[in-house]
């Protein structure tokens, strides 16, 4: 997770405050009621993602190493802890939505502050720190894209149905998937560069792996259509156990935000609710659909051994790499004011989050980051349009319980036959 | 419910526009991110109350009365409609802290555009219609006295405990209780009067009761405190069953708002969080709890008969009465900008809400307003700090369920020995 | 509950084994598995009835009053105590069903080493303690009742449906229902006979009644049929509002044991599954479903205390009496081997259980017995076809929450209008 | 799943009957009560096993390939389909506890009408059909375990805690576990071999490993309690996210069926409740305890892959092998006649259960066999006391999600460090 990098304290100030003001921006269209609710205890509050990114500066950083630093408030290591038994109690997840105080303003103040601190402790002790910093920011990153998605559910939930922006947002994928043949043998998994990662893309390690082929593109709301008309979520035989019960017990019909009204399929997008649009990748599946979809189309998922194998493989042929990431991975993080194109999306693999071979879990609080979650949830790979640039990554590993949608998640499907 | 009254249009507006201002005062203290959460179901957002008043005379007066009216939204029929089936579908009541559009400011333009056009149907129908605007008014204070026990809850459930105002609020009982004997025979119990009063206050009819006695004042909390001390929330005999599982499941210790820090007793009260004061009524007791501290004291709860035909018998005695209402029954609404003490409670009875023998139901939605409630819920009379005053009438019945603490609720004692 | 009675040990003995010996009756078709389940919290298996009533004796008679006696095991103090919270720990209600440790052979060892026990108690000392032996039997008679049902809902929820008795069993209503007055008047209710009354029916206390009329028979089959085919379970105006949530969340469509198979209704009735009989008064319906079919039939349910007033005045009318009491409340209990006729119910009344005014809770385990329920729970009055004969009294109170339907429950209706 | 065997008729009748019998034995010192009951959902009753296995022969084998086969009863295909969408609809999970009838007798019934049909087609069809019969028996010996596992939950959760057998079992490991070395290479994963394999344990296939280092004893009881000792249930850093949650919530202090009285430690075998053996291997243990044991070991689970691996290898070093096998894997099933020292445990490794690589789903019903099983569950390897000799496998895979206790399970410690 900690590997150094070369960078000076100059640029982590200017990386620091350019993260910070990214994260703010994102909730500039919000009102202050939006910034408090918490729908469903996946889902925290705006509100709450400002305040605890903020915690994490303030608890890992400025408390153990600035010196004479006074806490903003007494009572924010309790309110904006997020999962960290060894840092002390926590509100509730599921209580987060009830916090009205601190206000917005408030929080805002509490960024103010400790982001100055910040500033001050970075020229002070930048070289030292900065890989605990990077980590800070990596963090943040991470927020960026939960806050937006966080976002997204709590104005598509509204009766109202608000849009969030009203820049055009597309990502038509005009051709046919094409599929990549990906020869056996052995690979290397895992990061090893010098830049950031964290610590479970590591220990690197080789996989043995039999030939297998991918699509290049993701599964279309068109694909995805056909699936639902050929009664995909009426056929157990297409399901996973748990994945037919959960079909069943919330009756699930159609991905995330989808609405059949009268002839037609609307769904909630950031620009708010409108038809669905026949060439964007499917996104807001379960791994449950995405399972279910592979069977239906007598295809599978890639495991996320293959995926980060398809990824080197294709690296090395000019013209399909190039497609590749046009297509699916480069895209900035999703902001009011980008003109970006978006609407690709994680991809589940048929993999469960595990550790690699040689894991070394970190010691203290911040061992909690990622290890402990390492039971009930599945890879996903690659990053979507809510996801910021220097997270793509061929090593990230994402991972979610097999029943959410409300991420931006896709399907790519792989096959062994020839 | 509907009772002729002799006022003229001119007051009409005057009193409109008074209970109107009164509940936007009620949430001048407010942040907007207060204005939204819903903590427990029994809460609704201070947003959504003032919404859901506004909503009331939209629907059932300016709808169906003032011509050529065009609602302020389409959708606001299906947001801010409580429990009326009749008029249609609605948001569920445990999905109102979810909303967060309309805004603060969205519902202020709403409570503004339908007061303009109020006050022209009132000019325009005022006589013809007062009956109906006068129950949109008890309504909307009756939604006065949970607007404000509703912010008590979401701000006494935040872990910092902000105050709701910083006027100094006491209410206490010096003098020691005394026991007012109530003689048997024949009592008129329910309304006749030429002024408002609900359906469920209805039909008059007699009752003959038993002699008994009642006490002149409410449990205080120091009285209330030797019942905790001795075991009272241990001792199973003391409790109804129900009681004694909700106890247990609850693991409750002690009216809402209290803790036990080190050796004090403390509790949230509008003034925020401080010791609790030993001369006040005590509050935020329910029914389960209000039983089982008669029981321990050998006493019981009156009936609701009993509770009236005390109004009725000290009535008679000038002194009684004088003290009996000042101490508990006269108060005006709670404000920030009031002086007036407070601190009295409604009063639990050991009567179930059912219907007086002649009861009849309103035809149409309005039907909905009292008697499909009357099954599983106790009646409370007498009112609390936060009643307005024209509540406080000897008929008047308030009804919640056993296990409900977050109302101003309290306990009088009574007994059938002499 | 404790008046004393004039009956011989010698009778009391013979009164002791009946009453024992019919409580094995009613288990005398069930297979050794039948004996073990609870499909539903409300039902207990039908050897915990034989264990529980038997458990009564041997805690309430042999332990305090038996010099030398050794309880015969001793964790079943533990197993068959039902809610005495002052008799110590018990198995949770809940998990009454997964007893199968002591077999029904042990718990018919544990009644025969009690009745014998018994017997010789009865023989020493039956003058002094046949009051509290009384109440065993009376308890025991309850549990009859109860096992009866118990067993039905066992039975009746099979998908095998097995018939529990090839009995034939009828209890047609031909004429259709006269009205009978009442005149408004004092009425004295509660219990001042001789013989054994439960302490709920006491203290006896006047109560001032208004006019009413109320019909001389149950409810039909036919009669409820209507409410069912005009929409009665569809429109919320006829229900309360827990009654609509009920309706709604439990996809309620009919009575309990109602299957709608084709264009017919069937029912599942202790001999079987057949279909509907439309001269029976309808059976197992909620207080929810009565008060809902009264409303669409613009009556009402009567109090508990109108009930027991037309019981009186039919009482003076030689006629009318004798086609009361004949029609629906003489009827034996229930038994294979009986020809009884039967069919009749328990009647809901629009009374919620609560204390009558001088109400006496006991001292010691028996104060459990009644008191700690009041609250919640409607009253029933009258009886049904497997009700023990002396349990038909006119002052005797039943009591189950609204939205049960497992017991023998019907709907009688009364009306204030001439 | 289904590899072709060289076994002659005459000797599949007689495993064929030898396996019926043994799954009756099992039940032999059961009452009827015992039979029925589901004390949680996990668990199914006696009876129902008894019936399934049956239904399996019935629904797979008699009613395709017996002509003129009459079904014993209509309703049996509703009442014992255990999970097979595509077989039809079927009583829910939970509530085959509640299934009374048919009895025990009636089920004996099916068994010996199916095992007579079942011998007739052996004798015509045994050629043709003995891939499909293999695969009941093995079923049926898969439901050996699972009857005695869930026998050992109903009689241990008894508030009795009745034996199941006075046979004194006992299974102690005197020395001290040794580390045994598995260098880094190629290891082929999977079933190749004549005999029967279940479709989950192919395809065969290549898996590159790092060389690591496994115990050969299971962790004891004296080693666990160890654990316990020193605080391993109220350590957060030990566990699992997800399995702290589950610690916290169920408020689990030891292993099923432990209980602490006074100063030592008790739990309940098949032999009935007696003091814990410390040289036993720790059981009924859930993954969340065996992966936070082996983290406060400073150890590790090993992969499924490992496991494997480390079979093979000690396979070609005679002398462990031996030890290996004698130790933990060759024991027979557990049975009331039998003198089998028993134990050893099922043991959890730290791989989900997931599809090899080419994976082939069979067609049809018997498809649901495994792979919908394929999410939120861990591999389990080896096989316990309760599991019939022929399961012992090195490349079986057993599985379960990772919060269950019931089933004989305990672990086995891995390390990649020197």
């Amino acid at each position: 997770m900690l590997n150094p990098q070369n960078r000076t304290d100059h640029s982590l100030s200017e990386r620091y405050l350019s993260v910070r003001a990214q994260t703010l921006q994102l909730t500039q269209s919000l009102t202050a009621e939006d910034m408090v609710v918490q729908p469903i205890v996946d889902v925290s509050p705006p509100k709450w993602h400002l305040a605890h990114t903020t915690w994490f500066f303030e608890t890992f950083l400025l408390k153990p190493h600035q010196s004479g630093y006074r806490e903003f408030h007494s009572k924010f290591e309790y309110l904006f802890n997020s999962y960290y038994e060894s840092v002390g109690p926590r509100v509730l997840r599921h209580q987060r939505g009830f916090l009205t105080r601190p206000t917005t303003d408030e929080v805002l103040a509490y960024r103010q502050f400790v982001d100055e601190q910040m500033l001050d402790l970075i020229e002070q002790q930048g070289d030292a720190l900065h890989v605990w910093i990077d980590l800070g920011l990596q963090h943040e990153q991470q927020h960026q894209e939960l806050l937006l998605t966080d976002i997204k559910y709590i104005l598509g939930t509204q009766p109202l149905k608000p849009a969030y922006s009203d820049h055009t947002i597309r990502f038509d994928q005009i051709k046919p998937a094409q599929w990549i043949f990906i020869p056996s043998g052995h690979y290397f998994i895992g990061y090893t560069g010098d830049g950031f990662c964290f610590d479970n893309e590591t220990a690197q390690h080789r996989v043995y792996l039999d030939e297998f082929s991918i699509a290049d593109k993701l599964v279309s709301v068109q694909d995805y259509l056909a699936f639902i008309h050929e009664d995909g979520y009426r056929r157990p035989e297409l399901w996973l156990s748990d994945g037919w019960d959960w079909v069943q017990n919330k009756a699930i019909k159609a991905p995330l935000y989808w609405e059949n009204l009268g002839q037609n399929w609307y769904c909630y997008t950031l620009n708010g609710f409108n038809k669905i649009n026949m060439n964007e990748p499917v996104t807001h599946v379960s791994f449950f659909e995405a399972d279910a979809y592979a069977r239906w189309a007598g295809k599978r998922l890639a495991t996320e051994f293959e995926w980060e194998a398809a990824c080197q493989t294709i690296g090395t042929e000019e013209q399909n790499t190039a497609q590749f990431l046009e297509d699916e991975i480069l895209h900035p993080v999703y902001s009011p004011d980008a003109n970006g194109l978006c609407g690709s999306a994680w991809e589940w693999t048929n993999s469960a989050y595990l550790p690699y071979p040689g894991y070394q879990q970190s010691k203290g609080a911040l061992g909690e980051y990622n290890g402990k979650f390492m039971i009930n949830q599945m890879v996903l790979r690659g990053g979507s349009c809510a996801t910021p640039a220097s997270h793509f990554r061929p090593t990230y590993r994402n991972f979610f319980q097999p029943d959410k949608q409300w991420q931006f998640t896709g399907i790519r499907l792989a096959s062994s036959e020839q």
